[in-house]
């Protein structure tokens, strides 16, 4: 029976892998600097702690945070409550995982958002949940056709409807309601998957091993292709109103933020998601045929890339 | 008896009043520039409607939102339930006010808030809300207590309760727990005052009236005196920093930023509230005896500044 401690050090060997694969990639951006992760270890007073990774003033890659985290306790009353019949106030529970954010430099380069977790109680219930998803400043459109056919090659391999499935549940998750805008071009998302989908617990494992290991060649080979693409200085202003965007969603709906924020989390872990700027200016319209106003257009539920 | 139109109309003379004398105000900064506030009059689907004034690219002002509003309609499903003895679905609400965030250029001088409300029910039920705080970018206990100073001036003319009792209640509202750390000095907040307090509709108007008043005066006071300071590049990083949390403090707890989401009201209105540039740093600890640590180390409850 697969155990939690297998599941953590394979999410720990992940980041691991996937900092590495940055490290390098980043290397062969123009300034030819050689930027590493700085690790942070910290402990949670509750019981487990993490190992926060933050790269900074790279070539490419202006911030990003590839964060391992274990942690476990008592059940947080939130969790009771959702489910009242499953566990008693004396359940413990085991969270693990790993949690990405990328924000590039150049306005042409996608954000990158990764999270896979595992959650278990001692009650004997679990499940696995994660997703990665792309966000543009200026959607390309090969770029997210090869993002999706990525993440859909990963969901084939292990049931013929997860990418489906999975692509519309990003489509409805990472949507900004109150801008009525999706915040990138989607991904895949999914949650508390455990042996009532029919599958076991090894296949779904080895499903989010997938989908951890598609992370690093999609995002390099993003990396390696815009690097050196022209922008100008009206390009970095609209990055910063769509990092705005992206800071509208993790502080008002992001599920995971929102998690950490009300279970007294480490908050330097929890907002590393948080680009280095951002900006807000009153009601922008882009100008007609503008690639600012087709990246708009492109920003909406149930488009087909694959 | 007061009518909602005369608090209404009220509402819009203020409006009037402080944009004219921050216009006046801003004259006055070094580059002489005439900037004018723009006004964008919008109307709510469901009943009223508001005038959206908004100051950009001034001498001292970077970025400020005088708003007014006037809404009405069915009573939400989130009040209904919050008082459920005291209303039926088919009562109606009018709510006017308001609502003012300023963010300046120059670091050394501090952003400001207020906000001035009035709410009734068709079935007779009404209040008076409203607040100003100050967010300084580094504190200057001079300003603080000249702040503190006029608000307790305010107060004092109405009840002798009010400065201290709404003191205290600012620095609870204005407070972000995730951060531990008070988003500025505070000032004053109250809410639902209605004759429940011993006070009648004409003596809790003329109070709010007084705050109203009160707004102007103050904040030029302190563009005046502010507005040629000199300041540097970490300063200007530093002020990234603290609207950085500004914008924590309003897309994850500030009430009328939520109330205005989960409504549908007019977004560009609601998130005027936000700076053009805001900006997050891993882990930034001040240097020890700097005036970022100071500032720090006044970010708290409690503080006596009168």
């Amino acid at each position: 029976m697969l155990s939690k401690e297998e599941i953590t050090e394979w999410f720990k060997s992940l980041q691991d892998n996937i900092c590495s694969a940055l490290e390098k990639e980043d290397a062969n951006g123009s300034s030819n600097t050689a930027v590493k992760f700085k690790e942070d270890k910290w402990e949670r007073e509750e019981g487990g702690g993490g190992r926060t990774r933050i790269f900074q003033n790279g070539s490419i890659i202006e911030k990003g945070g590839v964060n391992f985290s274990a942690v476990h306790g008592d059940v947080p009353a939130f969790l009771t409550n959702e489910n009242p019949s499953q566990n008693s106030n004396k359940d413990t529970f085991y969270a693990t995982g790993v949690s990405i954010v990328i924000h590039p430099r150049n306005p042409m380069m996608p954000i990158i958002h990764m999270n896979v977790r595992y959650f278990e109680m001692s009650n004997g219930v679990w499940w696995f949940g994660g997703g990665i998803d792309l966000t543009p400043h200026y959607v390309n459109e090969e770029d997210a056709r090869f993002f999706h056919q990525a993440m859909k090659t990963a969901c084939d391999k292990h049931a013929p409807n997860y990418y489906t499935d999975f692509k519309k549940w990003a489509d409805d998750y990472f949507f900004i309601p109150h801008r009525k805008e999706a915040r990138g071009v989607g991904g895949i998302f999914f949650d508390k998957l455990n042996q009532s989908s029919g599958r076991s617990k090894d296949q779904l494992f080895a499903f989010v091993q997938e989908v951890g290991n598609a992370f690093a060649p999609t995002y390099t080979s993003l990396m390696a292709k815009n690097k050196d693409l022209p922008f100008t200085e009206a390009n970095k202003q609209w990055q910063l109103l769509r990092r705005g965007r992206y800071v509208e969603f993790n502080l008002v709906y992001d599920k995971g933020t929102k998690f950490g924020l009300e279970t007294n989390g480490r908050i330097e872990s929890i907002l590393m998601s948080l680009p280095t700027t951002a900006g807000w200016e009153y009601n922008v319209v882009p100008a007609p045929n503008s690639p600012e106003e087709k990246t708009l257009s492109l920003l909406k539920k149930g488009i087909s890339w694959v």
